[in-house]
């Protein structure tokens, strides 16, 4: 066999390098007023290579960007592609004790930070961690307190050439995702990771290179980057706001002619309402069937996707690792082609069609492991193939529907009880808000179930009546034992915090080797 | 940087394990009167697989397909990536010695072969060449002149459990190719270029795993086997018919309800015709638009590969590199995504926009290099980049529009002539059929323009009338200086053999480092 350089694979910077001779002058990002054509995009990330280059950032060191949207997150990602290097958005929603873990956890050399509304948690956050990074403010010109501005940082006296140091399996991207265990990991992300990533969401979704995607979802998240990359992969328009405002993305969708977007079900309530009076074109957005007004403003989308929206997997596989749209009788579909995707039991053998087991992954989506955690990587990686700590079942048509994550099982004693199941339930009472179900040590049957429960403003209902609620509709050992009423769950991004749940509540004894004991 | 195992890649095995589990009962090939699910289709390559294990076929051995399409030709090649061997389809249309010259430059271990139809050739290469492969014969019972059958060869007692020693740029598949120098080259595609082929052109294509493409075309040209991959890494199903005949293929589109096929032009005439008796249901194909009577057959396919259908590469380079269907003023579009395109001069230096230059190509789709061609490798990889030795034009909004090999470039002085472009003007003459223009060596200009051409019957034109038609729509300095008539030109397969005519019509002198003097 003569391999003379072997087949070669794409790397982030290799795709800029192509986008820049295949479309020199095709949009290739919109921010605010900035608008740059994929070979001004070039000329930009190279430039920011070459500032993170003369700052000593090389390959396997981590870059932090500690701000809110703009194009500058992409251009610091492919730059600290191009070095070899990692770029971390960090979730600028987080406590400033939360950022200090992260902070040390991740151990940067380098911390793009933003001042305008988060200046303050940044800066607490950086004074409680024992980092000794550099430090750039993204926006303003440095001036308060002294600190080194971006402007500064970026003005490069001259471009030399410098050949990319990208290779597939390089982490070009870290993410902190899974708090089980009580802290967030890095899951790290290669370029190959990026590069399909990017190419199954475009497939799935049936983009194209004319389109014109609207990063209005946060870029510390997958969900985002799924299209963020679909759009970078295709050498299509990535448009950004620095946050989800309803004006604001009214007039951006309009000027730009935007596709596709990341907009939640609220905020296209609030793009309904406000659009009534603002009245912006949004007809080039397209969008499955939702609600009549807000069908009315934007363009129909009969994708596969668009027909059936989702899928599951976790940051750790990419985001999605299957689509619904990939059909069959399961929730969530069929894995992406690329990705291989069992369900098994404890002992890692494949268990039969309709019985639930734990999902594990293979493929080049697959995140390399989580930065510094060796012992967890272990563990995670078995057999060669990532643990979800998801449970899933297969049914006969080798559709895949997820159940739960394992952690969440509750065990009665030989019964598994998935809270997702009941907490689905409770939510079909009229009365109730939102409700969430934890397991409590039990010591006849293992565990016993616990619901806890927000009711409608100004409702009330008796726990009996609610447990006879759910008796009626799921088997009766899945029915809550103890019903607690409260004001609100507490929550953890948009994921309800079952930890402090189990912590307020005595929650706890979960069976099997799942996320929780790690 | 943490990595327990890497990211993995996907692999033909690999897909088709994925395959049998999400899609078990799924359709993955119809032949005749077989049908296999992807569960049947795993079980029957594993057999296979087993079979050429304990033939001593392992890691980087060659096995030949000598027959026309079968879903057996699919299932050899999984079955050999399975093992990390090599496939190689033989163009069954070739001559005894033709056949010879390739089983000696493959040395393969071990050779299928097929009896009805080609079953003389065959045996008469085997008998003029050195090989001591061991012949399997792939129809009948093995029982003439008391050869080894298949059916005997695969009925392995039990399929042990085997695991995959498929590498993603492990060779999977061999396809001879560019006869420059004389001899045709067999270019090595690793399953990384095979995956990446598949989804490429699924990816533009549009296609769906529900789709059903009908193999018609010649399983040893990469033309065909684009759209096998592609439905292969859906999970989508292929029909197989072993050559191109309008009343077979009329009957299997209807009962298999194809939605896509490989035809030539010739191909549709004859189908259109038949069809008015047959009147088979063909409504299931999506098609272009072409006649109104082959229109009212089939379906309107509005996919942007239909809207835009071809572009350029070579088998070397997985097929197609570039896709019109990608946009762009030039002819041949944009590279897909992944693929990086440079267009060159001999000094390897990027030319300016719509300069002439060499098209050089790098990515995951290109061939490993040829089959023991040490020195041709080396040269045609210099760089890291490999050399496709055709001539190309890259537009301002960086499209691409393919030229002229470069060992068909005339060299009259300082300028460069494209026989593809005098072909072309002279193709436009209402008298004249097909053309093809050579160099030959000229002491003053280096070379002359020569046209070697073919009239419509009974039509008689002066040459110097179609000199003065040339003249009128190219530069002089392309026009031909001497034009020779004759019956009909030489073919090799379904290209015009250009060396043939340069032998007997006295061409050479051509320029350049280019395929010609390989």
């Amino acid at each position: 066999m003569t391999v003379p350089t072997g087949p070669t694979e794409a790397t982030l910077p290799a795709l800029l390098e192509e986008h820049a001779r295949s479309r020199p002058e095709g949009l290739a990002v919109a921010c605010g007023e900035r608008l740059l054509s994929w070979s001004e995009l070039r000329i930009e990330i190279l430039q920011l290579a070459r500032a993170l280059h003369e700052a000593g950032i090389g390959p396997g060191d981590r870059v932090l960007w500690m701000g809110q949207n703009c194009h500058r997150v992409l251009e610091a990602l492919a730059a600290c592609a191009h070095l070899g290097a990692t770029l971390c958005p960090v979730n600028w929603r987080q406590s400033s004790v939360e950022l200090a873990f992260v902070l040390n956890d991740a151990e940067p050399k380098l911390v793009f930070w933003q001042d305008e509304e988060v200046g303050e948690v940044m800066l607490a956050a950086r004074g409680a961690a024992t980092t000794s990074a550099r430090w750039i403010q993204l926006d303003g010109t440095g001036s308060r307190r002294g600190e080194e501005s971006f402007a500064a940082f970026v003005e490069a006296p001259d471009l030399l050439p410098q050949g990319s140091c990208a290779v597939p399996e390089g982490a070009a991207l870290m993410l902190y995702t899974g708090a089980f265990g009580g802290h967030p990991h890095g899951a790290l992300l290669s370029n190959r990771a990026l590069v399909t990533v990017g190419m199954a969401n475009a497939m799935v979704r049936g983009l194209q290179p004319d389109d014109v995607f609207l990063n209005s979802g946060p870029l510390f998240h997958l969900g985002t980057w799924m299209c963020t990359l679909a759009t970078y992969v295709l050498g299509a328009t990535n448009v950004f706001v620095p946050r989800v405002d309803a004006d604001l993305l009214l007039r951006v969708i309009a000027d730009n002619r935007c596709t596709g977007a990341f907009l939640m079900p609220t905020t296209i309530t609030d793009l309904v309402a406000l659009n009534r009076s603002v009245r912006a074109d949004l007809k080039s957005l397209r969008w499955p069937k939702s609600t009549p007004e807000w069908d009315a403003m934007v363009s129909f989308d009969d994708s596969p996707w668009a027909r059936r929206p989702g899928g599951t997997g976790q940051t750790e596989v990419g985001g999605l690792a299957t689509f619904a749209a990939l059909g069959g009788e399961g929730l969530h579909g069929r894995p992406f082609p690329l990705i291989e995707l069992r369900v098994v039991d404890a002992e890692g053998l494949d268990v039969p069609p309709d019985e639930v087991g734990e999902m594990i992954v293979r493929g080049p989506v697959v995140m390399n492991g989580y930065h510094n955690r060796p012992s967890l990587n272990v563990e995670k990686f078995r057999g060669g193939w990532y643990h979800t700590g998801d449970l899933a079942r297969r049914h006969g048509d080798g559709s895949v529907t997820f159940i739960a994550p394992m952690s969440r099982m509750i065990k009665s004693a030989a019964e598994n009880i998935y809270p997702a199941e009941v907490e689905a339930c409770l939510r079909q009472h009229p009365l109730v808000r939102a409700a969430a179900v934890i397991g409590v040590p039990d010591e006849r049957w293992a565990q016993s179930v616990k619901a806890i429960v927000v009711l409608e403003e100004g409702a009330s209902i008796d726990a009996t009546e609610l447990i006879e609620f759910c008796r009626a509709s799921i088997a009766s050992y899945k029915k809550p034992r103890v019903v607690t009423f409260v004001a609100e769950l507490p929550m953890r991004g948009y994921a309800i915090d079952y930890d402090s749940l189990d912590a307020v509540h005595g929650g706890g004894g979960y069976p099997g080797g799942g996320n929780r004991s790690a």
